[in-house]
């Protein structure tokens, strides 16, 4: 695997490689790496997922050194009520069956007047991170004499574009953050920031913040400025979904449906076990971003900054907890009534970004009948609330197993161009066993040697 | 927006629209949703990005209501150095600079020999939530004197296939979690899961233990399973990637590149803030994962799993905390050295889900030469650690905005197709001004509105 030996080419700098055409970096890179019987076989299978390029060259200029584009699934949750507007909702997912989970829960709740989704506020915020060698009364007096307000006037035509629509900023708050970290301070901006999710618009406002500061923080003391960065941890920027139906017609669909008695009372039991176990809340959790990152993803904004928001929020209270709540609301002569709701922070945008650029996630946004910000953040949070439903549904009643292997071992036949009579001997030779690639391999080829 | 008084096609059930075929779906969602003028234009957009489905028909089956492609850059980070070893890896992320960072990280560490990575252990769980109404001694006693070895024996022929692969089932215990919650308890399961990931495996493990522990538990007690699940969380499926340098010769690349003094003692602070301050560490770690779901999707693995594994690592004390760690080594004469490392959970597959089946996945993995499961994870957290590299010494030297926002201005100049002498125009009117899709749209406008 030591390539360095073997090849002098593999001594190219990466500033060499960067520079190179796509079409040189596909060559290079498919001559270091393969035979010549595959190079041809592999150019192919890169350009047949580039092939759109020439049409929309933003998908060129996205990132670095790209030599084509990982197609995901792009697919559609019709019919999801919302604050009674119905919408088809765009996911981009690779994982089998969310799309349909999330289907069947959007169906089921439909019936029980839909998702009341809101967002709670919309804060963004970012610190100056610095270290300030002197006493800190003298910093805390300078900034609230001087200082913040001479930042709000040299920050002020920063945030010009940003106050003609709607943004601006909030605060700007000093933190002594000593206790935690020998000289160690904060000063913290939040803002509101409109449409976009913020990131550079929160970015340039720290950035130029952070000059004035090292230039104008009194000179009795020595200040070190580290760095200066949004975070995307945004506690204030929150976003609630929930549903509600009566525990009877509840208990009965899934009575029906699944031969499971009590389904309440069973869901409210996973959703305890999701606040005391660890390992249960992480997969919990992990279900909800199934949900959330699909609107993410398809609506071309970053996945990375809601899961790392999402899951910390999870742990705010010392321990990893699962995100959604429910509670039974008991009524008079069996009237209960079952809650289920879903409460995450997460930072959105409908524009900036990739959010128009990308040309399907402009689409997403269209079908989705141009979301605002905070409309965008309801939809990604009652997905998620879906998706969670059918994921604990399922485990509470039949077992995630028997949906989700019948389609992945129905994936693995289509790939494998099994015939219809090869199918059904698959379904039933594996009702009972592991089903993975290569024992599904192994059995048509069985199969197909006796014939 | 509310669709449903104004159109009766909206009352289509769920069922309806997922038996409808591709092009029926288009037709009736754009239907829905467009004037007839756009209609023809979104058509040739979903279909420009699923011209390959006909010759990939995988792309098509792996999630449902699929209409289109989404498609994600795939770019390449070229000569990681790990282990001796020179790879150069594949990423798909759709955030500028990523790759560049990473690729600028991965040039400079291997001039100090590169990284060096190594997978601490590989166990997988997955757990039987159950409530146990009667005495705890009873259940445990019969789980130690009959119950394991049972369970043992009837899961032996689920475990034949991965058995043959070097994994199987490691340890069956019994868990008394009463503590936490009136009469629950656990049957964890341990296994290694040989190159797959391992969630089918520990899943189907799980519903036949569930059943069995339903029908052989002690009669004298009721037993009521809920659920039966692997877990996300894989605290001892470990990897851990460092590297390290003379202080000296890295304290100089960076006071020659950026002007910074003291390069390694001011990395050192930003890793010590990442430990005390949430907003922080929240950002820290989302840069981290930028790297490593890079490779992560690019493998054709599951970044939600991996997410929210690490994110709940980062929590494991109590406070959430940035994931890396640096130290320095005191030497004699000048001569200390600075250790940056990376070690978190993480369950990744080589075979088995979309690794074989996504025919890019497919690629991504011959280029990495065919890793086991272990040295994927090691290039993952590798990329991680170059990532987090990267976007700490950006912020603690130059900040990031200087290279993200010129990147991001150059990306919508290209998009709204500006000349070369536009382009030199905004570089200079955006050198202090907040940069968004609609101020460079402006300012172009302007630009051309005087010509």
């Amino acid at each position: 695997m030591n390539q360095t030996q073997e090849n002098p080419l593999s001594q190219i700098s990466t500033q060499r490689f960067s520079q190179l055409s796509e079409e040189e970096k596909k060559n290079f890179l498919l001559g270091r790496h393969f035979d010549s019987s595959k190079i041809e076989h592999y150019k192919e299978l890169l350009s047949d997922f580039s092939s759109a390029h020439h049409k929309y060259p933003i998908l060129q200029e996205m990132s670095e050194n790209t030599l084509s584009h990982f197609p995901l699934p792009f697919g559609i949750v019709p019919n999801v009520l919302i604050n009674k507007n119905l919408f088809d909702v765009p996911m981009v997912i690779e994982e089998s069956s969310v799309v349909a989970a999330a289907s069947k829960s959007a169906k089921l709740w439909k019936e029980f007047a839909g998702i009341k989704a809101q967002t709670l506020c919309q804060e963004k915020m970012g610190h100056i991170h610095f270290f300030w060698f002197s006493q800190s009364t003298l910093l805390f007096s300078w900034f609230e004499t001087i200082g913040r307000k001479y930042l709000q006037e040299k920050l002020a035509p920063l945030e010009t574009n940003m106050k003609k629509r709607g943004g601006g900023i909030l605060s700007l708050t000093l933190k002594n953050c000593t206790e935690k970290l020998a000289h160690y301070y904060q000063l913290e901006i939040v803002a509101l920031t409109g449409e976009a999710m913020g990131a550079n618009f929160l970015n340039t406002l720290l950035e130029a913040a952070s000059q004035i500061l090292k230039d104008k923080a009194p000179s009795e003391g020595n200040i070190d400025i580290l760095m200066s960065i949004l975070s995307n941890y945004t506690p204030n920027c929150r976003v609630k979904a929930s549903v509600v139906a009566p525990v009877k017609e509840l208990d009965l669909f899934f009575q029906q449906t699944t031969q499971t008695a009590n389904f309440c009372q069973r869901f409210l039991s996973a959703i305890k076990i999701s606040k005391v176990s660890l390992e249960r809340a992480v997969t919990h959790n992990k279900g909800i971003f199934n949900g959330i990152d699909g609107v993410i993803l398809a609506t071309g904004n970053d996945f990375r900054a809601i899961e790392a928001c999402g899951h910390a929020y999870a742990g705010r209270l010392g321990s990893y907890q699962g995100l959604s709540e429910a509670y039974l609301e008991m009524g008079h002569e069996n009237n209960s009534l079952f809650h289920f709701s879903l409460e995450l922070p997460m930072a959105v945008g409908v524009v900036g970004g990739l959010t128009r650029l990308h040309p399907l996630a402009n689409f997403s946004l269209e079908l989705l009948k141009n979301p605002s910000s905070n409309q965008l953040m309801e939809i990604a949070c009652s997905i998620g609330l879906l998706q969670n439903f059918a994921a604990v549904s399922s485990l509470v009643t039949t077992g995630i197993q028997k949906g989700h292997m019948r389609m992945h071992l129905l994936n693995i036949l289509k790939h494998l161009e099994a015939t219809k009579e090869e199918k059904a001997n698959a379904v039933d030779f594996f009702k009972d066993k592991t089903i993975s690639f290569t024992a599904v391999c192994e059995f048509l080829e069985s199969l197909r040697r006796v014939h």
